[in-house]
C-alpha cells in the first residue's frame, strides 16, 4: 500500500471509469476521471495492462481487457442462474417482444444479468450489468418485497429518488406496494422508470423457496402488461426448475 | 507496492483461484491455491471484499463478487459483438441443436463469449469464458488462419498440444490446413478436441472486412457437419450486419 488509499481501491477506481460510451480512453482522461495524478494513473494502468485487466489499442489508448471479463464470468454462481434462464428468456421474448430481462439483488440495487431486446422496442433504461434503485423498477420492487426486513427498512429510510411523477417515493405507500407484491406474486409499474414504459416483474425462486432473482418485461402502455403475468410466471417456474437450486458453476 | 510482486498481481492471483467447481473457498484454501502467506491472502481478501470483487457468504467463505462481473461486462467492446450475435446464435441453435458458440482471439488462445447447448448434446469441452489453444479447435483454426502472419509463425513455432490422435500438431500440415480454411471460408474438424465431437467453424467479419470472431457448432460425427456450413455462414453475415462494425458499448 502506498499513501492512504490501497492500490486495489485505486485500481478499481480506474476500471470504474470505463463505461458504455467511454469504452476507450487515454491515460490523461483516465487520470482526470478517476481523480488520480497522471503519474499514479500511468503506473497503475501499466500494472493493469500487465495483468490483462486493461488492454492497449493500436493507438495506445486503453480498454477493459478480456481477462477482467473472464475472471468475473467464470466463477460467479449467479451466472449459472443466467445460463439456466437464457432459453426461457428467449422463449418469452419471442412471445412478448420489446424487452425481457433477469435481475438480481446486489447491495441495495438491482443489477441486470441479461436483457433481450427487439429492434424498435419501447425505451428501456436498463442494460446488461446496469443497475437501478430497488424502489424504482418492477424487478427491484419484487426483490425488495422479498428482501430481509432490515434491508427493507434501510432502503425505506434512505432518500428515495424520483425518476418520474409515477415513481413511488413515499415510504408508507411503498410499504403497501411491497405487501401487495408479496400477496399477488407480481407487480406492474406504469411509467415508474420512464414515462413511456410499463414494467411487469415476477419472482424467481431457488430450491429453498427463497427469491433469487426477478424476471421482468418492459413494454409500451398498451394495456397488455397484465395479460403477460401468466407467461412470466410460467417462465420463472421453468428457470427455477432448470437451475434446480444448483449454486456452483457448470463445466 | 509491498515486497517484490505488485499488490495487483497478487490480487489477480487470488481471483484466478476461483474456478468452475471451486466457486466458494475459505481464506486458507485461497492462500494454498494462490501460493500466498495466509496473512497476505487474508489482508488482500479483505481489500477485495471491500471493493466488491469478492463477496463473503453466510458461512464466511468467499465468492467472486458481482462488481467484478459488472466491471468486466459493461465496457468491453467485444461484448457488443456477443449482444449482436445472441439472436443469431439462438436461431442457429434451434436448427442445428447440440452446441453453438462464438469465440474471439485473446492472446494465443480462443476465448468463448457465448455458448448455447441443448440437453443431451454431444460432449463439448468449451465453456463460456473458457479457452482452447488455437490449433486445436475449429474456432481457433479460423481465428489463427486470419491472424497476423507473425502470430501464426509464433503459434506454429511453439509446442503444439495433442488433445486426440486427430489433433493437427505438425506445423507444415497446420500451414496447409490454415491455407485451406482461408480458401474455403470454413473448417470441419472431426475429433480434434474430443474423439466423439465434430466442430464446424466460419469467420465473422467486422466492418473493415477483418475477421473479428469465429462462429462454430459442435456435434456428433453424424455426417451432417458439412451440410451446416451454409447456415453458419448466413448467421455469420447476420451477426456482422447487426454488429455493423460498431465497437463501442450500446446503452
Amino acid at each position: 500500500m502506498v499513501g492512504g488509499e490501497p492500490v486495489l481501491a485505486r485500481a478499481v477506481r480506474i476500471l470504474s471509469v470505463f463505461e458504455p460510451g467511454r469504452a476507450e480512453l487515454g491515460v490523461a482522461e483516465i487520470a482526470r476521471a478517476s481523480g488520480l495524478h497522471v503519474a499514479t494513473a500511468s503506473r497503475l494502468v501499466g500494472q493493469l495492462v500487465e495483468q490483462g485487466l486493461l488492454t492497449r489499442t493500436g493507438s495506445g489508448r486503453l480498454r477493459i481487457g478480456m481477462r477482467l471479463w473472464e475472471l468475473g464470468q467464470r466463477a460467479s454462481p449467479t451466472l449459472t442462474l443466467r445460463a439456466a434462464a437464457l432459453p426461457f428468456l428467449g422463449d418469452l421474448h419471442a412471445v412478448v417482444g420489446h424487452h425481457v430481462q433477469l435481475g438480481v439483488l446486489d447491495g441495495d440495487e438491482v443489477i441486470f444479468l441479461e436483457r433481450l431486446s427487439a429492434p424498435g422496442a419501447v425505451v428501456n433504461l436498463t442494460r446488461i450489468a446496469g443497475r437501478l434503485p430497488l424502489h424504482v423498477s418492477s424487478s427491484g420492487l419484487v426483490l425488495l418485497a422479498h428482501a430481509p426486513p432490515e434491508q427493507q427498512e434501510r432502503v425505506l429510510a434512505a432518500p428515495l429518488e424520483r425518476r418520474t411523477p409515477a415513481t413511488v417515493t413515499d415510504p408508507d405507500r411503498l410499504r403497501v406496494l411491497l405487501a401487495r407484491v408479496r400477496r399477488d406474486g407480481h407487480v406492474v409499474t406504469e411509467g415508474h422508470v420512464h414515462p413511456d414504459a410499463t414494467g411487469v416483474a415476477v419472482p424467481v425462486r431457488g430450491r429453498d423457496g427463497d427469491v433469487v432473482a426477478a424476471l421482468s418485461t418492459v413494454q409500451p402502455h398498451d394495456g397488455r402488461a397484465r395479460t403477460l403475468v401468466p407467461a412470466l410466471r410460467a417462465a420463472a417456474h421453468g428457470i427455477a426448475r432448470a437451475h434446480g437450486g444448483k449454486d456452483t458453476a457448470p463445466d
